[in-house]
């Protein structure tokens, strides 16, 4: 049974009740729609603002079926359903956007890296490894450090390993996941390219950014990466808009990038990681750009033509939340907040406060670069940690 | 009982189940919280997209009552709660934000004018009535036409009546409402001022607007107001957060305004209605400004810092979408307008579509007047007609 929503208007399901399914059904109501969401809990952070949820695990078939059974669009907030589950929606005639064969790039890092290279994008240096002997046979190559990394599953840090020996390396192998590994590149920084892309192929390009990682996870984004030339911000652009096109990806991708410096002074632009659906890095398009990342991936699953992609203002500025110490009471960070800085937009999850965890987004937009950066920081400080220094 | 909401933060619950709640669900999405809503029908706007629906009338007492018991902070989508009831809800030790003190000025245009004409600020002339002796008197001092209005009730034009003669007059006595007569004011144009105010007093005001009426129904809103000089736009800014002080409003309140000419040249404004939620004068905010009115509304009951009200554009133009001829195809119109006017930014509402109806809305951003005038009203009449002309 495939239901219409309000105004005849299709019925887009999310998998995954994360903030970004949270931020989507923002999106969704401006459109007329009402986002149907596939969570896990009530409590999760897009259970708790839309109507039409329902509880049910991505990993289980029969939970997906019912779900999408309710759905003319299915989509995801994550990469973690299982691909042959989502071949299986496919087989059952669903409508599964990005579907399992452009997903499968941004589930699997061994099948994105080689497909990637057989492209000819620029990537690391890398190989799959299943034992010691296999490291070090790649570690004559690229030398020590080096990178491992968990096939599938990882995110924010997680499932990431640099690893200074061959005995470092033997205790993540021991662990039993499947492995790559991968040259410890020098970069000077980390860039994304976001871009969405709808199934009749029309695609759209935001500004390229800088994010800013620690440990692991981005903290910081800035909106458009400062000091990039405009060749290099376009050579990253097209590199996006083309993988979008060759893994015939529909709705958001972000391209996660290493900008590396060769000996001659150029910018060379290697590819990360590659996420298929609204990500982090573009949390800032929600009010820096004239359409919102999560906007246009509702068009482009819809097949509707993609929004302007603008910016809103010279430099935008997105700094994530964290979680801090003990049980914030946000209700008097926000007052102190927007005291001092009326004009920062807040962006809160709803998620329960753990140390590290990202609980929240703010954004500064301004005319000048140091002081939009120093906003956002200090924004983004006080609602973690109830201080103004950071 | 009261519940907290998610991280801590207060249960904002909304009376009414319109747009407005909608909207200012999407806007509570951001700050954290998720609005409650009190509404009639689970297919009301807001209720087709918020989690905490509570089905009731707004008429009821008890209905009132079971919901106030769920939030922190009680506010409308409408005027349309009987002020005793407010004040019963009061008594309880409910916080109802705007009271029914400041609410009734929002309610009863004669308490209004006979408040506002009591603090000196310039309303037409006007004079409660019950007979036909009554408006026969008015009319030896403002001459015919007059208008006649509805004390309570009146919405989008319904309640108000020009009329020319006596016998028209005796028509409208014949329905038995309650009714004021006004001078028929001969004015230029309306314009509206915005403001919000905390608990704690703080005010803010976003630019003066010009409003278009068609038929009683606002149909586009233009920021900000053309041709207004800097002087009358803070005349009327500045009215509007003194009446807001006056009565002690919280939250949002429009101050719609007949802007006159005096025989020298200079500009007379005069207040024509009062309203206490959003208001339809400021859905370009949502793009066009620093801090919609559907955050501020909710940062000023939760008694939050007001946000920055500066425009992000130098002209923004909303236009309605009212409801046309037969079944539209939203789905098709929608991918029409999106291919044409790639940064036009849609909001529907998810209503059912009756001719004349408001089920949504659309804004632009631009640098020239009249070409951001043209993008709104063409895309307006798309969605409503199918049409690209208008």
């Amino acid at each position: 049974m495939t239901v219409r929503a309000a105004m005849g208007l299709p019925v887009v399901g999310m998998v995954g009740g994360g903030q970004l399914s949270r931020m989507t059904h923002q999106a969704a109501i401006a459109l007329g729609l009402s986002l149907r969401v596939l969570a896990d809990d009530t409590h999760d952070s897009a259970a708790l603002v839309a109507s039409g949820v329902e509880l049910g695990a991505h990993t289980s078939l029969d939970d997906l079926r019912a779900f999408a059974a309710t759905c003319e669009v299915v989509t995801f907030d994550h990469e973690h359903v299982p691909n042959d589950l989502v071949q299986a929606l496919e087989a059952d005639g669903t409508t599964v956007l990005p579907g399992s064969n452009a997903l499968r790039h941004a589930q699997d890092k061994i099948v994105m890296r080689e497909r990637l290279s057989a492209l000819g994008v620029p990537v690391p240096a890398f190989t799959p490894v299943a034992t010691a002997r296999d490291v070090e046979g790649f570690a004559r190559h690229v030398g020590w450090p080096l990178v491992l990394k968990a096939a599938t599953g990882g995110y924010d840090g997680k499932g990431v390993w640099v690893v200074h020996d061959l005995a470092q390396a033997r205790d993540v192998l021991a662990s039993g996941v499947r492995l790559l590994a991968e040259e410890h590149v020098v970069l000077r920084r980390e860039l994304a390219a976001l871009v969405a892309r709808s199934p009749g192929g029309q695609g759209a390009a935001w500004p390229v950014v800088e994010t800013v990682q620690s440990d692991g996870i981005c903290v910081e984004v800035v909106a458009p990466a400062p000091g990039l030339s405009d060749d290099d911000a376009v050579q990253a652009q097209e590199l996006a808009l083309r993988l979008a096109d060759e893994l015939d990806v529909v709705g958001v991708m972000a391209v996660e990038l290493f900008e590396t410096v060769l000996p001659d002074g150029s910018v060379r632009l290697l590819v990360n990681e590659l996420a298929m659906r609204p990500h982090n890095s573009g949390h800032w398009t929600i009010e820096g750009s004239r359409t919102s990342q999560f906007e246009q991936h509702l068009r482009a699953v819809l097949d509707w033509p993609m929004g302007a992609t603008g910016m809103t203002a010279p430099w935008v500025v997105m700094a994530n939340v964290l979680g801090g110490e003990g049980e914030p009471d946000l209700d008097r960070r926000l007052h102190m907040l927007f005291g001092r800085d009326p004009a920062l937009k807040v962006h809160l999850y709803g998620k329960q406060v753990r140390r590290g965890r990202k609980i929240g987004h703010v954004t500064a937009l301004g005319s000048d670069l140091e002081a939009t950066r120093t906003r956002a920081r200090e924004g983004a400080a006080s609602l973690s940690d109830g201080r103004w220094t950071h």
